[in-house]
C-alpha cells in the first residue's frame, strides 16, 4: 500500500519554542506525526528539520497546508518546503557513453526503489538509445559541440519545461554546463564525479589516482553550482585498491561506487532527505 | 566549558500529540533544546524518544524536574530517565590477562573522550596492575575459581555498592558472570565479543573464523544478558583478512576491532544515547 | 588486444625446489611471466601457486604443454588445472524472481568485466525472460515442483549438457539443489546467500537480522557444497544499518552487496584466481 | 618460537628468467622458501619481489649471502637488499603534544605486534615523558624553534647516529623537518597524515573537512620527502562522518583512524614489505 505522507524542510534562525510551535501546529490538526529529525547548527545559529506526517485523518485539505502553516513559518522567519508523497518528482538523466550508472538508475528505478517518474533520457550520443527504450523511458539525442552549446541547452531547457522536470540527474554526463545551466535549476542537479571529492578535482581522476599512488579510490555524489566539482556533497563513498590494480582496474573498481554513490543521493533527494545551507547538506536519515 | 544539560530518555506507546507535549513541557518552562531525536517502531507501536537541553535558564531546578515532568510521563505512560551531564557516571572495568581493550579506554578516559569516572578496575589476574597504578585507577584483584565463585562475586558486589558504580565494562574479562550478577545490573553490564554476532557464539571465535574461511572478521559489543553473546547488540564493526593471514594475524587484527567497537558501545552509554527494546538497541547519534 | 596467456593452478605437498622447478620449466622454454603468486599452508604442508604467462613466444604449442609438464607434476605430486585465456568459460546462470543480481551480471558481462561467454539463463519463472531477450541470451523456463524435481534436474542437465558449461551461477535462485546435481558439478557452482555466513544460515535471513537487531548485514558468495551454506567461501562484504531501517531497506540495501560480492566471486573463478582446499579458498589478486 | 630468517627486495628491469634465476640460487643452497611474492609495472618495464625463506638449514652462512647473490643481483642489475629478522630495526619515535599515536605504538610494540627496538622518543615538548618513562623508553626533549631549528635537528642526528637508527616515525610531530633532515633519511622516515591525501594537503585537515561538508574524513602514512605531504602513500583509511559531527568529532574519529594507519605502515616497514618506486609504494602481504 502506497503511503499518503507530507514532510515539512524547514530552514530558520534556531529560536526557543521552534519545535514545541511545529508539534502543536501538527497535533492541533491531528497529524500522526511519522518521521521527525532535526539538527543544530549551532556556530551559524540555525535550526534545520525534517517532519514527516501521515495525511490520513489529517484536519487541513492538502492544497490549504500552506496558507495554514504560514503564520507558524513567518513567526520563525522560516524557509520551507512542503514535500507531497503522492506528488512523484518529474527526473530527467543525462548521460553520455558510459552507461553504467544510467542502467543502474532505470533497474532501480524499475525495482521500486525510486520513488520518482524519469520522465526523458538526453544523451549526447546515441548509445543509450536501446538501454532506455528496454524500460520505455523517451530518449533524446542532443548532440553538444563547442560551436551549439547555448542552442543544444535551449533544447534542453525545453525538454525540461515541457515534462515540468524537477530534478535533473547527471550520470556519467561528460558536458560541462553553462553558468545560466546552473542557476536555472539550483540544487535541483545532481552529478556523480568519480573520486572522493576534493581530491582530484577535474578531469581524469582515476589516471591520477593511479598515478599518486593513493590506497583507497573515492566517488561523490553532490548538487552542481557554478564552480565545478566544487558543489555540496550529497554521499562518498570509497572502495581499497592495491599496487596490483591498474588504470583499468581503477575504472572498473570505481563504477561500482559511482553506481551506489548516485543512487544513494537520487534516492535522498526523491525521498526529500536532504537540506542544503553553508554549501554542505544535512542528510536526514 | 563544561556543557550543563539535561536528557530525557523516553519509551512509550505511539500516539498522537506526543511530541507536543514534551515540546510544550520544555518550552513553557524556557528550555534550549540542544538535540531531539525520536524513532517509531511502528510494528510494536513504539515511540522513543532522546532529548536534551540546556540547564542554563531553564525555569525548573534540577532536583524538581521529575515532579514536574510526572503528569506528562503518566499521561502517556513513558517510561523515562532524566540524566545530567553535571552527574558523571562511576564506571567499574573488568579485565582478564588481555589487556588492549583497558589499556584503549584508560588512554581514552585521561584525553577526554568518555564522560565519566572509572572508579575502579577488577582482574582475575595481577597483569594489569601497572596499567592501572599508571593511570591512577584502583585496582582489585579478585581470583576466582569454580569453587569460589559466589564469593567472588559478593567482594564485587560489595565494591561497586561502595563506589555507586552505574556502568560495568567487561573489557576482555574472560569469567562468565553468574545469573545473579547480570541480573543485579540490567542493562548496565557492556561486554565485548570478538565476531560479528551471531556468528562464532561462544568461545575461541578467532580460531573458528580461520577455519571457516570467513572474508571478514568482526567484534560485537553488547549489554550482558542471561543467555551468552544473546544480548542487544550495541555497536559491530568488521575488518577484511585475507587467506594469508594466521590465527595469529587474525588475533592481532581483531585486537583493533575490539578496542574501537567496545570503546563506542561505552561513550554511547555515558552520553545516554541507547535505548533498548525488543532485545535491541536504538542508539541516538 | 586481447592477451593470450595460460596460467596453472597448482596444489602440492609443500617441498624444496618447487619454485625453482616451475620456475625453469617455464624459463626453459621461453615464458615470459605475467603473474605469480603462491601461498603456503604450514599447517597442511600444502603449497598452492597461481602463474600466468604470455603465450606469444612461449616454446611449447599450447596443447603440448600437459605432455610436457606432466613430469614436473608428477615429482612434485601436483594437483593442478591449465587455463587459456583463448578457451572462455561457458557459464550457465540460474535464477528465480529476484532479478537484480541476473541484471547486473549481464550488464558487467555487455561491458567487457567477465570474460566469459554467457550461455543460457534458466528460471523457474518467466519473469527474467524480457531482461534474458534484451541481452540475447537464451532463456529457459524449467517450473520445478516438489514432484518434478527429477525431471527439472535432468532438463537442466541436458542444457549444461549440450552447451558444455563450465560454470553454473545461481543469482539468487530459490530452488535447493539435489545432491546430485552438487555432486556433478563440483568448485562449478557458485552461490549467493544473503548474510555474512556463518550469520543466519538457511531461510530468510533479513527478516532474522532485523530480529536479532544487528548493526551491519552482508553477503556472501560460496561455491555450493552437500550441506546448504556450508561452502567454500569466495567472498564477502556488508555494510553498516541503523535502528531506523525495517526489513525491506535491509532487502533493498542487501541487494546492493548481494550485486557486488557475487559478481567479485564470479569474476575471480573466470579468472582462474580461486583455489579450494580444506573447505577454504584461496583467491589470488 | 623467533623465527629466523632472510628477506630479499628485489628491484630491476623485468626480464625473462629472473624468477627462475633466484629461485635456483636459494633451492641449490637448500632454502626453505616461506613467502614469495611479486610484482610487475608494465608500463616501466619493472620486476619487484620480496621473497623470505628459513635460515634453519640454508647453506650459505648469513655473512656471506651478499656475496654469494651479487652475481645473480649483477646479471639482472638489480637493487635489492638483505633483511634478517635477528636483526631488529632500531626505531626512534618523535612526537609532539598529541599522545595517541605514540601511546599506541608503545602498546603495540608492548605485545609484540612491532618486532623492533624503540630506541628513544624525542620530542619539543614535556608532555608524554611519563607515558615513555612507564613503557621504559629513553625520553629527549628537545625543544624547537625558528632560530635553534639547525642546532636542534643536530642534536636529533646525534642521538640517531649514537642509537644507530633505522626508522624515524612521525607520530604527529609537529615541526617541518629541514630538507637537511629529509635527505639523510631517504624511505627511512613515516609520517601520519590526518586526511586521505591528497585532499586537504597542509595545516587543519579536519577542520578543512568539516567546512567542505565532505561525507568521509581519512588519514594517511606516508615517507616523507622534501615536498610537504608528497611523499609514496604507505597506507589510508577512512571513516565516515555526518552533519551532526562537528570539527571536535571529526577530530577525535580522526585519532582512531591515525593510530590504525600509521601502525600499520610501521608495522609493515619493520616486516619489509615495501618497496618505493615511482613515488608509490608497493606493499606486499
Amino acid at each position: 500500500m502506497m503511503k499518503n505522507t507530507a514532510t515539512l524542510l524547514i530552514t530558520c534562525p534556531d529560536r526557543k519554542g521552534l519545535v514545541a510551535a511545529i508539534a502543536d501546529f501538527l497535533y492541533s490538526h491531528d497529524a500522526n506525526i511519522l518521521h521527525a529529525d532535526q539538527h543544530q547548527d549551532s556556530e551559524n545559529n540555525l535550526f534545520l528539520m525534517r517532519i514527516e506526517w501521515d495525511l490520513n485523518g489529517f484536519a487541513i485539505p492538502v492544497e490549504d497546508i500552506p496558507r495554514h502553516f504560514a503564520p507558524v513559518a513567518s513567526r520563525f522567519e522560516m524557509q520551507w518546503q512542503l514535500k507531497l508523497s503522492a506528488k512523484k518528482p518529474q527526473v530527467a538523466i543525462m548521460v553520455s557513453q558510459y552507461d553504467h550508472c544510467l542502467a543502474d538508475l532505470l533497474h532501480r528505478h524499475q525495482g521500486g526503489e525510486l520513488n520518482c517518474d524519469i520522465s526523458l533520457i538526453i544523451s549526447n550520443h546515441r548509445h543509450t538509445e536501446k538501454l532506455a527504450a528496454f524500460y520505455g523511458i523517451p530518449f533524446h539525442c542532443i548532440e553538444v559541440t563547442r560551436e551549439n552549446k547555448a542552442e543544444a541547452e535551449a533544447k534542453q531547457f525545453a525538454l525540461f519545461d515541457e515534462n515540468r522536470i524537477d530534478l535533473i540527474v547527471l550520470a556519467r554526463y561528460m558536458q560541462i554546463l553553462s553558468p545560466d545551466f546552473v542557476q536555472r535549476y539550483p540544487q535541483r542537479i545532481i552529478n556523480i564525479h568519480h573520486s572522493f571529492l576534493p581530491a582530484f578535482v577535474g578531469a581524469r581522476p582515476y589516471h591520477r589516482a593511479f598515478e599518486r599512488g593513493v590506497k583507497l579510490i573515492g566517488a561523490t555524489s553532490h548538487y552542481v553550482t557554478e564552480v565545478l566539482d566544487e558543489g555540496p556533497i550529497i554521499e562518498q563513498d570509497i572502495t581499497r585498491i592495491s599496487h596490483r590494480e591498474q588504470v583499468e582496474d581503477l575504472i572498473q573498481k570505481g563504477r561500482d561506487l559511482e553506481r551506489i554513490v548516485l543512487s544513494r543521493a537520487v534516492r535522498w533527494h526523491i525521498e526529500s532527505r536532504i537540506l542544503v545551507y553553508a554549501n554542505k547538506t544535512v542528510v536526514f536519515d
